[in-house]
């Protein structure tokens, strides 16, 4: 079973990096893109004898204890099975 | 309109950076993490007046020539209404 983990800074906190891509593709022309924010994601291998709920459980954990600062960024945890 | 986009290593590409968040993972006691590989994300907010196609094309266009590698790297857009 396979979970996946998005990451994203919470609306409130800035994001230069995302702001200096932003800049880069309006210098490449691209006009019609108003903002970009950086996250990041992780694709997580479990055992597939997990059943869907424990899945969840699991990868909820992990995102909360090590992959997400929940001080000030959001993560959301989808499950594929 | 909102386009995300999601940067993953290709398959073949070892994720030094995935090794180590898994291995991290172990020691806290998350034995039912096989592995753990590292992607970028990214939330793009487009100009309202484009058409669903013209946005998928602004943001293929952004994933391939700024946020995505296409060497070492895959990416997926998804476009949100």
């Amino acid at each position: 079973m396979k979970a996946k983990v998005y990451v994203t800074l919470k609306p409130s906190v800035l994001d230069p990096q995302g702001k200096a891509i932003h800049h880069s593709a309006e210098l490449l022309g691209f006009d019609t893109i108003l903002d970009i924010r950086q996250g990041k994601y992780f694709e997580i291998q479990l055992a597939d004898n997990l059943s869907e709920t424990e899945a969840n459980e699991v990868a909820t954990n992990i995102a909360k204890d090590v992959l997400a600062n929940p001080v000030i960024e959001d993560f959301r945890v989808e499950i594929e099975k």
